[in-house]
């Protein structure tokens, strides 16, 4: 499925940007490590609710960790 | 969590747009009828691949579908 690698390329994207560990932005949602790198990778099945944690921990809007560079 | 409200009344307005009942746009997807309903109520934390599949349905972007006409 084509979004997960998006959504996983932005959350890695948006994480750099502000200086995170994977270690780092997992203790700001309330997640853990392996699951962040796991959809950094495009690997999980992430939900919509921690889609939203994702998002507020890197001060982002939703929208923006659909955004596709390449577009469609 | 406030983004599965956001996705629900979107869902149900491009649905709506279609002129598809919850019955039509689940057998597009896929998915069943009171899953769709129950999404549409932001009652189910949906994953990312079933949102690709009811956006790909209802021919939208995924990013329309968490696009919050209330504004942040």
């Amino acid at each position: 499925m084509r979004y997960r690698m998006v959504l996983g390329k932005n959350i890695h994207k948006y994480r750099m940007k502000k200086g995170l560990s994977q270690e780092k932005l997992a203790e700001y949602c309330g997640l853990h490590r392996t699951y962040i790198g796991a959809v950094e990778r495009g690997e999980r099945n992430i939900s919509i609710d921690n889609i939203e944690k994702i998002a507020n921990a890197l001060e982002v809007d939703v929208t923006q960790l659909f955004h596709n560079e390449r577009g469609h």
